[in-house]
């Protein structure tokens, strides 16, 4: 299993914080320590950074700890290696392009089977069937759609696509577009939002403590997603199973998910019919 | 215009020698100080690194220059703009994923009318003409081959890529597929290969100097390609104009370059025709 973290903002952001409590599960309060990676958004470009190496102790989470890089979407994964071995190739977050934009991805969990699903448009790179199933979902969009459809219409397309995957194993995963952060649930992601009047936080895995009042302006938003929660002292809420939510500039968007009156996700026996 | 760096090896090699000299030219020595991008390829993966600010006073830059990453092709750009605006997305080397595989491109010079070229599998993020040659090339390789054809073809096929680039205006460019190194020559790019007996070599843009005898074993084969020569005491040989040359494991591949016994590149007028 490999943790995940994510956040969007509707201001330029940096991770460090965060990002120093969650780099510390890949080695020293936790076991994940077959890499790990970080990706920015910023404008429409995007800045990646992937180490095969244990993050706790790599030169290269050291220094991305203390490099405040702001970016309205970031996502970091650390990685407990279950299929493919250890490999630059095989670190997520994955990464390609559609419709002009970068599309960036990270996932926990297995998916059964789903290497035998077709990817036309993106092949893999490396054997996880991670990034196996983001090829297989970007191909679909892109099959679906020639270029960027109304937001609305892209987010039920992407929740769609997620329960087909979904419904093959356990699908934890964030995904992003450079403007929206989609993050699906199968069975453990939580989340939070940060705006005035803010307060200040402690990681759980490090001796670190933050101001957020004295980092933010009164107009911030800052969501925050994480596999477990970073901090003590938060009210992070658990997503429930089988849930998308997707956020912009902070904020959630309301997309009239199809169930989402609904308490129970799609059976598994029926999704994996569609699939 | 804007300088490049490759490099070709029979083993992991890394670039912090060469990379301290380039990157002087990012602000220090050189005027180039519109971002800079390096990519490591790793297996069949790539580590990228960008970032938009000046490369002589990037905090990155410096983490890079100490950071031993071996890579048997590694990429580097220094960026002066003249097309596109200081941005991430405009920052070289671009990578998309062809045939399974990362490809990194970086460029110097301008293509005129470049961007009327249709693009149809891989749509540039970014402005440049760099980034939308790239993503041409890439398309016409892509529609000419399923799959990745026997290597002398696939080298016949990117040669026949690039001079009709190369007729649009000014194509220095490094390209690699993971394995293959390309270097392409419209006016300016040197390079030299360094195999035993080693000897030293100082930078020209740094207090600097290395005895690759003591770095390396008697096999090592490393070839390096740079818009300018980075050592001024080793043996640099310019390119030919219109010349492609295309290096895998440091050695030099002989593809049977259809004219590689003319001396002359192909006419800019008859090439123009044929895109």
């Amino acid at each position: 299993m490999c943790e995940l973290f994510g956040m969007s903002a509707n201001v330029p952001t940096d991770i460090c914080f965060s990002f120093a409590g969650l780099i510390r599960r890949a080695g020293a309060t936790g076991r994940h320590t077959d890499g790990f990676g970080v990706a920015f958004h910023d404008g429409d470009g995007c800045r990646l950074f992937h180490d095969p190496a244990p993050g706790a102790h790599s030169p290269l989470a050291a220094f991305l700890r203390t490099q405040p890089i702001k970016s309205r979407i970031a996502l970091a994964h650390i990685r407990r290696a279950n299929r493919g071995r250890v490999a630059v190739a095989n670190t997520h977050p994955f990464q390609r392009e559609l419709w002009g934009r970068w599309w960036v991805f990270a996932h926990n969990g297995q998916l059964k089977g789903v290497k035998r699903w077709p990817t036309a448009h993106y092949a893999p790179v490396g054997t996880t069937d991670s990034e196996h199933a983001f090829c297989w979902l970007l191909g679909e969009l892109r099959s679906s759609f020639a270029r960027m459809p109304a937001e609305r219409t892209l987010c039920r397309a992407v929740d769609a696509l997620c329960r087909r995957l979904d419904a093959l194993g356990t699908f934890n995963a964030l995904l992003s577009d450079g403007t929206r952060l989609y993050a699906h649930c199968s069975n453990r992601l939580a989340w939070l939002t940060r705006r005035a009047p803010f307060g200040r936080a402690r990681l759980l895995d490090d001796d670190m403590q933050v101001d957020f009042a004295a980092e933010t302006t009164p107009d911030d938003v800052v969501s925050v997603f994480a596999t477990r929660p970073l901090t003590g002292d938060e009210a992070w809420q658990s997503m429930a199973r089988g849930s998308l939510v997707v956020f912009r500039d902070g904020e959630r968007i309301d997309f009239d998910r199809h169930d989402r009156s609904r308490p129970a996700p799609p059976s598994k026996a029926h999704a994996r019919l569609s699939a």
